[in-house]
C-alpha cells in the first residue's frame, strides 16, 4: 500500500457512519410499514422524521467538504458517497410514501423478502462505514452487497411476474408496480454506494 | 471573497440568460396548453420551435466552452449548468408532447397549480442568470426555488392521490400519470439548476 | 491537429471494439425474439449469455484503466465510453427480459422497426470503434446515430399512440409500454455513446 499523505479527520467517517445508521432506521420502518396491523400514518410520520435527520447529516457532510482544505479522500468521492447514501434514504422514504398516498390496503406478502434484503444491506453498510478510515476489510462488504443485489433482483422479477399473473385488478397493478419499483431502486441505491466505496478503496490502496 | 483571476467573458452570461428566457417562453406555452379551448396542435408546434431554439443556445454554449481557453468558471460547471437548463426545456416539451400524443381530452384542473410553479421557477431563473457575472444576490434565488420545489412536490402528491381516487378509468390514470410525472420532473429540473448555481457560487466565493 | 503525446495502447481500442461487437449480437437476438415462432426461452438464455460476455469486457476495460499509468485518452472518458456501451447492452437485455417476464404473447408489428434502428446503430458503433485509434472519420458516425435516434423517436411516439388507441386492454398497455420504453432507452443509450465519442474526438483533435 502506498503511503497516505491525507490527514486523519475522523469527523468525515463519523458522519458517514451516522448516515448509514439512518438507513438502518429507515429499513426497520419499512418492515414495520409492511407488518400486518401497523399504524401506517404513524410509521410514515416517523419515516419522514428519519428522512429529515438523514438530510441534516448529508448537509453537515457537504458543509464540511466545502470548508475543509485537505479532505481524507477525493472531494468528489466524498460528495458521491454522501449523496449515494442520501439516495438510499429517499428511495425507502418513497416506498412508505406511495403506500400511504395510493391507499394500498393489501400488499403482496413477497414484498417482505425485498425489505429483508434492504435491512441486511443497511446493516452491512453501517458496519462498513467505520472501516473506511483504515480502508480495511471493505472487500467482503461490497461483495456481499453485490450478492444481495442479485437476490433482490430475483425477488423483484418474481414479484413483477406475480403482479401480472391476473390476480390483481389493473389499477392495483399500476399502484403496486410503483411501490415494487421503488423497493428495487432502494436495493440498487445500496449497490451504487458499495460501488463508490470500491472505487475509493481502489484509489487509496 | 478571494480575488478572481478569471477573465470577464460576458458572452457566457448572455447565453445562460438566453437559455433561461427560452424556459419562460416554454412555461407560458404549457399554461396555454392547459387553458380551456386552446388550439393544442398550434401550441405544440410553438413548443417544438421553442425547444429547438433552446437547443441552439445550448449548442452555442458548448461550442464556446470548447473553443475558449480560460472560462469564467469551471468548464464542467458550465457544461452542467447548460445541460441542466436544457433538461428543464426537454421536460416541459415532454408534457406538451404527451398531452397531444395520448389525445388526453380532460386534464385535471389541479395541473394548473403545477404549471404556475413552473412559470414562477422560470421567471426566477431568468432573473438570476444575469447575476451570475457578479456572483451576487443568488442565495435568495436558490432558496426560493427550493421552496417552490417543495410546493410542487405537495401539488404532485395531491394530484397522484386524486388520479387514484377512483374517479378516472385506469387507462386514463395511465396517461395522466405520465403527464403529471413529467410536470414534476420539470420542477425537479429547475431545482437541479439552482443546486448547480449554488455549487458554482460557493466555489467562486 | 495538435501533436498527441499519448502512448498507443491498442488494447483499449480492441476492448471497445469487442464491447460494440457484443451489441451487434444483442441487437440480432432482439430481432430474433420478435420474430414469429421463435423459441423465446432459448433466445432469452442466449441474451443473458451475451450480456454476461459484455460485462466481462467492461470489467476488463475498467481493470485496464485502473492499472495503466498513461491512458490513450482521458481516464474519465474511457470510463464513460465503457459504461455507455455497457448501458446499451443492459437496455437490450431488459427488453428481452420483460417480454419473457410479462408473458407477452402478441407484440405489435411496429416494434420491428425500432429493432431495425437498434441493429443499424449497433453496426455503426462496431464500425466506428476501431476508428477511435486514429480519431478519424468519426463525424459521419455520430451524425448518422443522431439521425437514427430521431427516426427511433418517431417510431417510439407512433407506437405509444398505437398502444393508447383503444385496441389493447389496459393491462396489455401497461406491459407493452414498459417494453416499448426499454427499446427507446436502448436507442437513447446508443446516442449517448455517440455523444461521448464526439466529446473525446473534439478534445483530442
Amino acid at each position: 500500500m502506498a503511503l497516505r499523505f491525507r490527514p486523519v479527520d475522523s469527523a468525515f467517517y463519523q458522519l458517514f457512519a451516522e448516515q448509514a445508521q439512518h438507513l438502518v432506521v429507515g429499513a426497520a420502518l419499512l418492515a414495520e410499514m409492511l407488518a400486518e396491523g401497523s399504524d401506517k400514518d404513524d410509521v410514515a410520520a416517523r419515516m419522514r422524521a428519519a428522512e429529515h435527520d438523514a438530510d441534516e447529516t448529508t448537509h453537515a457532510l457537504i458543509r464540511r467538504v466545502n470548508s475543509t482544505f485537505v479532505t481524507p479522500f477525493d472531494r468528489e468521492d466524498i460528495y458521491a458517497l454522501a449523496s449515494g447514501l442520501d439516495d438510499v434514504m429517499d428511495e425507502m422514504d418513497e416506498v412508505v410514501d406511495l403506500i400511504l398516498l395510493y391507499e394500498v390496503k393489501m400488499l403482496p406478502a413477497m414484498l417482505s423478502q425485498q425489505v429483508e434484503v434492504l435491512q441486511r444491506c443497511a446493516e452491512l453498510t453501517a458496519d462498513a462505514m467505520p472501516r473506511l478510515q483504515a480502508m480495511q476489510s471493505l472487500e467482503e462488504y461490497w461483495i456481499e452487497i453485490n450478492r444481495l443485489e442479485n437476490a433482490g433482483d430475483k425477488n423483484h422479477r418474481r414479484t413483477l411476474a406475480h403482479l401480472f399473473s391476473g390476480e390483481y385488478k389493473t389499477i392495483e397493478v399500476l399502484k403496486l408496480k410503483d411501490i415494487v419499483e421503488s423497493l428495487e431502486a432502494a436495493v440498487d441505491a445500496f449497490e451504487k454506494v458499495a460501488n463508490i466505496v470500491e472505487t475509493i478503496a481502489v484509489k487509496e490502496s
